[in-house]
């Protein structure tokens, strides 16, 4: 038997969606049972004092979504097909998010100068755009617009040497993404560098795709161990490795470029990541480049490291078979940048922002290696400190032979307010260097460097007589 | 022996880059073989007219890469381990694009009226962000940031009956990229709609979950037909069925949910797809909410539908277990959302605009609809059209008794400059009504209207008298 009361002044709610749910609640609760009749509508809204309208639209809602039954000449019935509701219904515990720390020196790899992005003409580029070409609104092509395809293809071509044409790019929401839909387009296992980036590892074990470590030397990974293991793939980052900055040189590209060839359906992936921040010469010319457009190389690239990390853009270049894969599986899809982002790109790309933004950058991150490098020389004792891989990225491997282990020296550190890995941090199985930090200083303001440099002596209990 | 002629007026290519090139062709070549001595630098730039540090630069960098060695007071020498670079260099060809079609009439189901985009509202937040908040450029949560979240789990709750907190909100670049997680931290086989949302089948299959279709009827999916299959999945639209907009009366839902709590690891995913959409009543309660927090349900719902195809928001809201294994294996990975788009849409959630935005969208699309379908009716015999699904998303269902066959209709119109699909375009195994043909109108213009019904109704040979 339905009984409703609800007092309409007290809410915001309209009242037929009051109605509505007090009648659900009755339902589901079992006062009013299946095939139980409802009170006419004229009746209820005398009752309920509301409008037959309020009624109406509360029973017309309870009939769409199969609580009622309105048979025609007689009424609203209650289905028959309605119980109480059984699901699961367990109280839930959440976890806690981890917090946001807050380090008063974050010398994380991840870490930009935000004051060096170019708030000024990428706000005009996006403010132009959304406001002189509304189509952008459409869906776009899946690998991204063609038009900013070619400015990559360009640039990719000029200054990584990359040889592609723009239906060999897609553009994604980041490198994690591009990796998932490249682990699909493959078939491993593949061969990882050690020490190496963590974060590749973990999204091609996501996307079931076996990781083998490799140990690197000071040139990078080697291929006569490649040789050894069942790899079809491998995971490389030739232009500078990450995190030590090795750079490969050409005969171990050409071995690694032998071994992929050797077989069908071997790929090198190369990761060139950071290569725009290469400090003492030009950056190096990329592997895809060197193996050709024909060549069994996947390149990657992001913006994200150029530009900021909150913008999502990366590129990958795709050799011919996997091309083919790609359209026949992926074409589809909607391309993870939205098209606005996609166009504001291009344009800063193509009217040379692009290069004089990196340019910037460029000069700003080695001042500011150079600063921390000599702050650091200055306030140590001499041959206690080795900096090696401080030419490319924004990160320096530092080693300290104070005594203190690896471990001792990040957990002072941590404690102390300072934000930064050991090398191992990066390592899979490979014994690294001993007592070997990884300092990235992207976000590291110039008049840190000197506090920071006397508090790392004080708390390793280092200080110069 | 190296032998060396470029003209250096006639090229924009920095003069050591021009040497640099020059020396590497001439190795990879085989002109200058292994463990051969370059000139000494000062003699090269004598013989080339060059400064001294152009050559030196080049030096440099082919010693950085291997092609050279730097022998110590002897002079510099190509590296033994150099050789003619013997990749599989095979010429390219590439597929040609599929050309972007320009009908003239567009009845595809993802159009959307661009002109009802809030461009000034949009542009104006984004702006204030992009000066206000240079912090937004550094890298936020894996599942997009907290206070966005905040934003949508409120508004799911108010207007979709949600029943979540923002830690169990996963936000990305579109539904695609979130079914691509979302197949990792289950397993299948999963029970599909049929007809149904093609593209979703596509996703899951690329993600090595296999699709088991099954026909549904005026009310959607039959928990009796899923009980038969050993799927552990369903991907469901219950608030309306895409294509045919069915909606799925309570006793079904509730026998969903009784089938998924039945065994553990068995999971509902609700796509929300187009629920804003509703013309007749208000949007029907999400199947999640019915379920509850604690229930087995993955909610999916996309900004890019309500906002622009080209603006990648999506989110789902993950029950308990997905969400502890979200974090341990995804919880190192970037939100493939950009920050600033992030946090415009937030305020522009937080702000009242978005429903002020979707109240104007539900006008102007219903209108069009009534207008469609009473063009429709007055041009075509009576009893010839039926009509379904057009109280909800942006599309209906129309069967055309003429008899002419469903691929008939839909070849005619395509000749005729309309695209459109048939319903058998979304069927996997079930045979669909006859003659029935998907109409989107979200693209169309009300001016387009009168003379697309009169060119339906020519080319399909049906006239008034």
């Amino acid at each position: 038997m339905l009984q409703l009361s609800f007092s309409a002044e007290q809410s915001s709610t309209p009242l037929y969606e009051q109605l509505y749910r007090a009648i659900v609640q009755q339902i589901q609760q079992g006062q009013l049972l299946p095939g139980e009749k409802l009170p006419g509508k004229r009746r209820l809204s005398e009752t309920l004092s509301v409008s037959i309208n309020t009624v109406n639209t509360a029973y017309q809602l309870l009939v769409a979504e199969g609580y009622l039954e309105a048979r025609p000449k007689s009424g609203f019935f209650v289905q028959s097909s309605v119980g109480p509701i059984a699901a699961s219904c367990q109280p839930v515990t959440l976890p806690n998010l981890s917090p946001v720390s807050s380090f008063q020196y974050d010398l994380s790899t991840g870490g930009i100068d935000t004051s060096l992005f170019p708030f000024r003409t990428w706000g005009r580029i996006q403010r132009e755009l959304l406001y002189s070409q509304p189509e952008l609104l459409n869906r776009g092509h899946a690998q991204g617009d063609y038009n900013l395809r070619c400015a990559i293809a360009e640039y990719l071509r000029a200054y990584r040497a990359v040889d592609c044409t723009p239906e060999q790019i897609v553009v994604g929401a980041g490198i994690e993404y591009l990796v998932g839909i490249l682990a699909h387009l493959v078939s491993g296992p593949i061969a990882v560098e050690d020490p190496g980036y963590r974060r590749t590892q973990q999204i091609l074990t996501n996307s079931s795709i076996p990781c083998i470590p490799l140990p690197i030397d000071a040139h990078g990974l080697n291929a006569d161990l490649l040789q050894q293991t069942n790899a079809n793939l491998v995971y490389v980052t030739p232009s500078h490795q990450f995190p030590t900055g090795a750079v490969m040189p050409v005969g171990r590209r050409a071995a690694l470029l032998q071994w992929a060839s050797s077989q069908p359906e071997r790929y090198i992936i190369e990761d060139d990541y950071d290569s725009e921040f290469r400090f003492d010469l030009r950056p190096l010319p990329s592997l895809q480049g060197m193996a050709g457009n024909g060549g069994p190389v996947v390149y990657l690239s992001t913006f994200s490291r150029s530009l900021a990390p909150s913008i999502r853009i990366a590129c990958m270049v795709l050799p011919q078979n996997l091309l083919q894969r790609f359209h026949s599986d992926f074409s589809s899809y909607s391309c993870t940048v939205g098209r606005f982002e996609q166009q504001t790109l291009r344009i800063f790309l193509q009217e040379g922002h692009f290069l004089r933004h990196l340019s910037r950058c460029r000069n700003q991150y080695r001042n500011r290696m150079r600063l921390l490098t000599a702050a650091l020389t200055q306030v140590f004792p001499k041959d206690m400190l080795t900096f090696s891989g401080q030419h490319t990225g924004l990160h320096l491997l530092l080693s300290c032979n104070c005594g203190l282990s690896e471990e001792e020296l990040v957990s002072r550190a941590k404690n102390a307010g300072i934000r930064l890995s050991g090398l191992s941090d990066y390592c899979f199985h490979t014994s690294c260097n001993p007592h070997t930090l990884v300092l990235g200083y992207g976000a590291l303001k110039t008049e840190q460097i000197e506090p920071l440099t006397h508090l790392l002596a004080t708390i390793w209990g280092v200080g110069l007589p």
